[in-house]
């Protein structure tokens, strides 16, 4: 069983990829010496034609969707945009994306706003507007897809069960997980969503996007730009959060473990078709693994 | 008792601050109505003399604070520059530090990093500089302090406790913790902390920071700028962290949670003095606040 709910997945995380994690010494309580295994980060500097945008820290498993995906969440690379080329050189650790369209970002770059999740430099502005104007689509949030997709989620092989100090993001349609991208900064797993879903034109209107962080502005405001109507973490919220939820009329759901969670916005696409005498609590081991899992 | 322990702290959090926190209106797993409180984050634009430098999300309790560890972690003001004034205006959302030297940041902002925990669009090279010139102090780190202080930090009321969706830092001395500061983003919990010290020239030899969140390359490198030769967390490694850990002989501990704790850099400065028969596992409590607070 556990086998078929993983074949739904299009892109899983690979927790035996040597390159991923590094085995490293040191000492526990008692002074002994011990090995562990950490997570990678390698700089991964993107291009957008001639322009230098900026070096991203990063498991570097999809330089280029994360490179598509970033340049998207920046506003710098539009959805009707043509993609010329992604390329990527590893040994220079830089990508590389070419347009047809050519714009000079010098002066945008100028003005940052530190958003507080993990701030990305994000041109304020621009993405307060891209909240305001949009109109996210009727959509359906079954309790019962819920409940099945965060168990699946927690069961999948990761490098965040394998190493910890990681952010995990799913893309998932019904009860079902599509894509589960992780990195060190969860903006990058995010990213590396958008990348793939412009590149292979996934559409959003019936998605869900699961992440494993707070709920902050700049998670709301990413899930939006992307024309997802449902966003859902295990992780808390933060009020401006839930404001600019409320005003783009997206479902946020947070504090979701085992039977409970909470939602605060959005409420109305819920469906509560599940019995929750069914639902288990969440297992003790998931949950200590969880609690290294602390940014 | 535990009123004498607290009573340590010069800073420590007042999760009943009226503006920390906000009373939000949402439904449960069963679709009953439900209020719940969450963090609130406020936009602050920090300004170093006549130049805007950015704007930060932060829940606003030491915009003082913040804007001088801001500035001082992002190598735009120096620890022996004499600063002249430090504004801040409420209604505005404005603070402005006031410096006797002033040079122009434009051309640095614009070469950003993205460092993967929270990326503030740190000066890349600037900061690597930082590690490999600097020589941290001999310290001891006992483990009976260790115990102690994670004991008092777990035991405080705080925003985490209350609210969650926060991160936590703290500045210690031995056993005692000194100055414990929340923000939404870490990065600005960290800053705040920097900027007390710098305002109130509290040295950092002797001193311990522990933080909540990972132990990526950005804390590792702001705790070695601030000159603090201990860094503790409850959370996970990466393994750039690790990496300049060693390089600046920074004394790393990770997954300090109970008994048990991992250190993978400068373990030289731990003295394993501490009988463990007598630590207690983390309490069921805890643990389970601890697991909501997820990045």
């Amino acid at each position: 069983m556990a086998q078929d709910e993983q074949d739904d997945y299009l892109i899983r995380p690979d927790p035996l990829d040597p390159r991923l994690t590094e085995k490293v010494a040191g000492v526990d309580q008692t002074g002994a010496s011990i090995e562990t295994r950490v997570t990678v980060e390698r700089a991964l500097t993107i291009f957008l034609n001639g322009q230098e945008i900026v070096t991203a820290m990063t498991i570097n498993d999809y330089p280029e969707y994360l490179a598509l995906g970033y340049l998207l969440n920046q506003h710098m690379l539009l959805p009707d945009d043509t993609v010329t080329g992604v390329d990527y050189d590893e040994e220079l650790a830089v990508v590389v994306v070419r347009t047809r369209r050519k714009t000079d970002y010098e002066k945008k770059l100028k003005k940052k706003v530190q958003t507080s999740g993990c701030a990305q430099g994000t041109v304020f502005g621009d993405l307060m507007e891209a909240v305001e104007n949009v109109t996210l689509p009727r959509a359906e949030l079954r309790t019962s897809w819920l409940y099945a997709l965060t168990q699946k989620i927690n069961t999948t092989p990761s490098l965040y069960l394998e190493a910890g100090a990681i952010h995990g993001c799913v893309l998932a349609k019904e009860d079902r997980p599509l894509l589960y991208m992780e990195d060190v900064g969860r903006h990058n797993a995010v990213d590396k969503i958008a990348g793939y879903m412009f590149k292979h034109r996934v559409r959003p209107h019936d998605k869900i996007f699961y992440t494993t962080g707070r709920l902050t502005s700049e998670m709301v405001i990413k899930t939006v730009r992307m024309g997802i109507p449902i966003l859902v973490s295990r992780s808390g919220f933060t009020a401006w959060g839930v404001e600019l939820a409320r005003k783009a009329n997206l479902t946020l759901v947070g504090r979701a473990r085992g039977k409970r969670f909470v939602a605060l916005a959005g409420e109305d696409r819920i469906v509560f078709d599940q019995d929750l005498r069914y639902v288990e609590e969440e297992s003790a081991k998931h949950r200590r693994k969880a609690a290294v899992h602390d940014d």
